[in-house]
């Protein structure tokens, strides 16, 4: 069974009348077709009982058609009524399609506005984004071996940023070098906006990469991946420039054990909050707990928010085929910035990465 | 009266309690402070007697402050109930408000569900969305200097990229080397994936740059622009290989006409869709209407997706400082795609483009 053909299963099962999937990202998981539409109208729609179709810019419609996806699909011009004619082909196949399940962490309000206004009758309570965030949630062993190569390319991104960090050189310059790098064989998108951040700077963990220059005696933080075939990689290393100070040398020794610890204790049974408490206890023994200002991790596969959320509260038991970042950060404002990530994947009876790059302090240039 | 002051006037005018925006952009535009916060919650809250607040991830917290924001931040840890803090502030100065404005076109369906258990008897119907993109609409002189700059490294980009383009090269290496230039020069954010489409696979116009390598006698297409200070550029020129047939030739000139006769008739008056008509009444007689299929252009500023949309439909008449794309496209599958493309803004009585590279059918190579 396809993972289409379960969310149709699903479909029946829930008595909906239709499904309307409308995350880039889900459409993308069940039919193989990745495109961002921005402000256009990209649907999947799905039935118990009839064959899935695809609405899309009329722009996308060949580009859908060589994915080999074997349903219809209906493109429409940007002049034209999109909810219209979505309505229309669903009217073919259901007259009154009363009980709609949709994907209420996606769909706008204004779009189901849209909805409403062409099928007044209907109800749109079912929210079917539990069950694809749950379908996306165990990797299988395809989707495992498309993260491992995004891994690797993650690596050798970090050994090209390693040998561009010379003191001088900016931020910039550094994500430069490695983005070319990568592009040169092919690795066209980053999974998100590479960065690099040296000293101080780091621990602004939502900073940029900026026209900051590398100066001696500092830590520097890069936090990057790849898309391979859809798949991301997500890594961060902390490398040294000359030398440091106790203080620095603190913060990075704790930081890696907290990450070690936690990737190695990573297994099937143990909740995502208590794995998150693992690195956290570390990171507060030390007395660093008020500068580790975010969750331990966060699932990842096609995109870098997927479940499982790897922090307090969350219950969610570990199991298998999970694939999600562990990367406890210690931020000192005007300090220092360390941050240690690797992605795993659960196995029977712990966890894999998919970055290799070493963990131990590593001095460059 | 800055536009975030305009924003509380409109709150009190529609006699709103409180308005909840939540589009980065729009978030961007009004405070100054740019992030996309992906799933995490970020909310700019604004009231028609009280000072407004932003409400944010804890990481972006000192980002924020950095920007010189007056007003009070809020941050929130990863396994806090961010809704429930939001609706804490809001009860503190005004334990019971009622009419809410949102921005329905961003706003999902389960975000609004989590405002509506936190303020049950509340309304929501109020759509600030037309509100907020009239405001961006018309552009100051201040953001045209912005897109003017941004407009400039769009030509450097040209540049360069034309200078790599060699029989033999693909796609994607030409595009890594533009970027690269843009990169050491501290252009670090594209405004899309760069377009490189050589022959028949510029026929795709929603395509991805490729390993596709550049042939003799082809026609290849750029489409790129860069981020300038959170303003956009995107322009797009068809470069020759070889020597081309006189059919390439003459889609080249069909578009090129159609693209400069709309740019000269452009002007504060006539509509959107009058403009639209301009440029396709010349490819619809020069019999390529067919494959025309995309509208004439899009609104731009700090995204590519802003009003006007220069489409059939759109009665919008255009005014002094709008800003949008004027880029016709002949796609012809399996033989060539050409696609020409300014940004321009109105002015007094005509338009201005930000970017400047020749549109003359140029050979490269």
């Amino acid at each position: 069974m396809t993972q289409l053909e379960k969310v149709q299963q699903q479909v029946a099962d829930l008595h909906l009348d239709v499904a309307y999937l409308s995350d880039p990202m889900t459409i993308n998981y069940l039919t193989g077709f990745g495109s961002d539409p921005i402000e256009r109208i990209l649907a999947l729609l799905v039935f118990p009982d009839h064959d899935p179709f695809i609405f899309a810019p009329a722009l996308e419609v060949e580009a859908i058609k060589d994915t080999g996806w074997k349903f219809p699909v209906y493109g429409y011009l940007d002049h034209e009524q999109p909810f219209q004619m979505i309505a229309n082909q669903i009217k073919k196949r259901n007259p009154n399609p009363k009980v709609w399940g949709i994907e209420q962490s996606q769909l706008t309000v204004s779009r189901l506005k849209s909805l409403t206004t062409e099928f007044p009758n209907a109800t749109f309570n079912t929210d079917l984004t539990p069950n694809i965030e749950k379908l996306r949630l165990i990797k299988t062993e395809g989707e495992i071996k498309k993260l491992d190569e995004a891994g690797k390319w993650a690596d050798f991104a970090f050994k090209v940023g390693f040998e561009a960090v010379k003191v001088g050189q900016s931020e910039q310059q550094i994500a430069a070098t490695l983005e070319y790098a990568l592009k040169q064989h092919g690795i066209m998108q980053m999974s998100f906006d590479t960065l690099v951040q040296a000293g101080a700077h780091a621990a602004e963990p939502h900073g940029a990469t900026s026209i900051n220059k590398v100066q001696n005696n500092e830590l520097v933080l890069f936090d990057l991946g790849t898309i391979y075939e859809g798949y991301i990689s997500d890594a961060s290393r902390t490398v040294g420039v000359g030398t440091l100070t106790d203080k620095q040398k603190d913060i990075y020794q704790v930081c890696l054990e907290a990450q070690l610890t936690a990737q190695a204790a990573a297994k099937p049974g143990m909740t995502a909050a208590q794995l998150d408490k693992v690195a956290r206890d570390i990171i507060d023994r030390a007395g660093y707990g008020e500068y580790f200002i975010h969750r331990l991790g966060h699932g990842m596969g096609m995109s870098e928010h997927e479940f499982p959320s790897i922090m307090a509260g969350n219950d969610m038991e570990l199991e298998p085929g999970m694939c999600f970042s562990i990367e406890p950060g210690i931020y000192i404002p005007g300090v220092a910035g360390v941050r240690i990530e690797d992605c795993v994947h659960i196995t029977k009876d712990g966890c894999l990465p998919f970055t290799h790059t070493s963990k131990d302090l590593t001095f460059v240039d």
